[in-house]
């Protein structure tokens, strides 16, 4: 049966013994078996790709980190692990976990050092623009809503996006090449082209413990024995349709599901069937990638209502996901000047709902309601005047007068804009990464990091660049360490 | 363990042995017992409460059913399937269960005649009134957002909330007590003052089947045999904090829980035991009862940012869900005129936030950005006069100029105004109430109603009084007729 635990007494051969099986090798999955491996365990890696990388490999890989790590430090920057731990609570909302959060605020500095100690580059400069992804080689950039109301009010803003030193949108090969040295040169045991079953039990029930793998592999079942335990490092569920219609349907119409394509939620539901427990199964990220160019940040967005509903400053995700709960249609307003390098630049692909010599002109070809869009506009531009976004406190640095000749870009999902999105629920996993059952206490023998897992990062709203992928090299680091040092009795 | 499953083989003795063990004696295990007994099978009822009617019997017990009921027709009410479908639905957004809302829809006017069959009371008459709950013992009310936008533009509005004829809000303990004379009519083993504690299978793993029930009653652990199965009908986990921490976070702050105290999500727990799948269970009912007094509704409300969020003649469900989204404060703003009786007829206990005999008196005393009140009340009151609500599309049956006096209501989360809510998610069931498991298939001898199942009711933003009683009692009805009628093997 599909992801259904075997009984270990049914295991007719073992065709792996080992100390610790890590089901995916990704970001997460690669500093498990590190880590692990470094803490004394023998380790197998069990990957359903041809090589390594999962979606870590596909991503910008910024790594989002603070507190003071040696870049900031370097930099210039002040950061303190009180503001990393407050935005990261603020603006995961109520479900952000307190104790997960603290680990990783608290352990930012030592963790950007153990990545660098693994050779991963990272050079100590600033990218000073407002961009989605570094597409030079320098370190620090503000990679989420850090600088943007209402987070700027309340903690103390530090770019924490750490790009790695390599030209053009290039960290997650970079990322994934010196992972997979590192791994190789501690004689992990990797199976690629391996594709995990089910977990096996010493038992069935409350009692259970998770003691192996079944796998496919050269068109056979195997079994792996896990002597300390099996970490679940596959990746969150976005390319599983029938999951996403399940827990977060949302995410179906209109949006483009980004990662790799075993991303099926393949360790989360292992994790279930053995009783662990999912929670925030819902959210995810879901973003409008409207920069590059900046510029369109001069814009304003508004709603059906012709009505303004953010802080356009704002990170591209907290965007997204405000967007999609308003009124339809949504434009993007802004000066014909910035529109700038649009066509080229950009990732947004929205088209243009309409230009205009005049508001007039640019309002008969939007359908918003008679006059609204004009009044919006009126207090907007009386805001740049006064220097102060009244509405929405967009940073000063970004009011500029909204003025003819216009353009509107049309934002409504299903009209062109790309939504892209991954999910954000998984596990239920201790600090250490040790999987909570139902019943609230963990699974012998079963870990889960990543994407599996619900780490940090809890909510599209909130999210910012690099948190995936720092979490998930955090996450699997500290599972890897757990479950080689775990006492199996 | 709590909540895991027990072996069959481990029962020393059996306390019962009947063929259905529902548990929980609300509304949708009565209409369960009915069922199966009606079905030809013999039933036990496990109930931790010292008498019946859980959470239906504190509540208002409308019913919402359409399609074409016998007392929609006989006061006038032409209510097709398909627009009780669409609204369905449409008001329960991406993750409605078609097959569900489908035989909702369709067997709408049946479920209807069943239970007054059974002398449940409706009289063929309708409440006009825009009103919360009935307080009269007309029948017939409007207890969604059917005749608001969006909903009224696309599905021909009916009432479908279906009260008892009964005096006061008394429709909940007059149901329970009809449901509990038609269970003991029908010589149903019923079990107070028992707590279910674990579901017995007859071996652990993916081969399992439910096959009875572990409760402690009399202080004693005892075990129930159930030859066909176990119907879960424990209710929602609104009165469980750690549930809720753990899946639905945003309801522990200022908001009230409401329901019985035994709604634990025990039963999801024992659904959840034995790999059952829990789907949507971030969603709930959230509401601001801000009616009666019905003429609120001639106000609007304003957020942070001065700007209005919603059409006021919507669902008062609908307007707290909405609400809480927003940037804070938010104000009901009316004219004192319309005031009304709201001190002595409220549910909102929303404190007065200012008072004016003028505008500029009024906004003196709110913490809105300068202007922006001014301008929203200029435009409302504009469309007002042009008898159309070219925002947000309020029917013009609400539409009347905001003039001085005026007065402000706090509606800030924590300012005192009351929200009210309950979960929405639970086990993932057929349609025939078949709890599915996390791979997809269902649990042999397992089923689920109400609100520990994940039902027709979806979304706190869509929701309609009336739709948790009668999907209650509507899949309690079919999962104890299925359960009967299945064959064991």
């Amino acid at each position: 049966m599909p992801f259904a635990p075997v009984l270990a007494s049914e295991v007719s051969s073992w065709h792996g013994d080992t100390d610790v099986v890590i089901v995916g090798f990704g970001g997460a999955g690669a500093c498990a078996a590190i880590a692990a491996s470094d803490a004394g365990a023998r380790v197998t890696i069990i990957e359903a790709a041809s090589a390594s990388g999962g979606s870590t490999a596909l991503s910008s890989a910024e790594i989002y980190l603070g507190g003071g790590t040696a870049i900031q430090k370097a930099v210039g920057y002040d950061d303190s692990i009180d503001d990393v731990y407050g935005y990261l609570m603020d603006s995961n909302g109520p479900q952000a976990d307190p104790g997960k959060v603290r680990a990783y605020a608290e352990g930012g500095a030592a963790h950007l050092d153990w990545l660098m100690s693994l050779g991963v580059p990272f050079k100590p400069t600033e990218l000073k623009e407002r961009a989605m992804m570094a597409l030079t080689d320098d370190c620090l950039l503000y990679t989420g809503s850090e600088k943007a109301w209402p987070y700027s009010a309340r903690y103390k803003p530090a770019p924490r996006g750490h790009n790695l030193e390599v030209e053009g949108d290039n960290g997650g090969p970079l990322l994934t090449r010196i992972l997979l040295e590192q791994v190789e040169k501690r004689d992990v045991d990797v199976h690629y082209d391996t594709r995990a079953l089910n977990l096996i039990v010493d038992q069935h029930g409350p009692q259970q413990q998770v003691v192996g793998l079944t796998v496919r592999q050269d068109m056979e079942e195997r079994a792996f024995r896990a002597r300390k335990g099996v970490v679940l490092c596959a990746g969150g569920f976005i390319m599983n349709e029938t999951m996403v219609q399940a827990y977060c349907p949302q995410f179906l119409d209109n949006k483009t599901p980004i990662g790799n394509p075993n991303d099926t939620g393949s360790g989360i539901q292992m994790g279930l069937s053995v009783g662990g427990r999912a929670i925030n199964m819902h959210e995810g990220f879901l973003s409008l990638p409207f920069y590059p160019p900046a510029t369109l940040t001069y814009g304003i967005f508004v709603n059906g209502q012709g009505q303004r509903f953010v802080n356009e400053d704002a990170y591209h995700g907290r965007i997204g996901s405000f967007l999609v709960d308003q009124t339809f249609p949504v434009y993007l307003v802004l000066n014909v000047d910035d529109y700038g390098n649009y066509e080229t630049e950009s990732w947004l692909q929205a088209p243009v709902a309409a230009t205009g010599e005049t508001l007039d002109e640019l309002v008969s070809e939007l359908k918003l309601p008679p006059g609204q869009l004009e009044l919006t506009l009126a207090r907007y531009n009386q805001d740049v005047d006064a220097e102060a976004d009244s509405l929405f406190h967009k940073d000063a640095a970004w009011l500029k007068p909204i003025e003819a000749p216009y353009v509107a870009l049309d934002c409504t999902p299903g009209a062109g804009a790309f939504f892209p999105c991954f999910t954000l629920g998984g596990l239920d996993t201790t600090v250490e990464g040790a999987v909570h059952s139902v019943a609230g206490d963990n699974i012998p023998g079963l870990y889960a990091a990543g994407r599996t897992a619900c780490g940090v990062p809890r909510r599209g709203d909130g999210y910012a660049s690099g948190s995936s992928v720092g979490d998930a090299t955090f996450s699997g680091r500290v599972a890897g360490n757990a479950v080689a040092n775990r006492e199996v009795v």
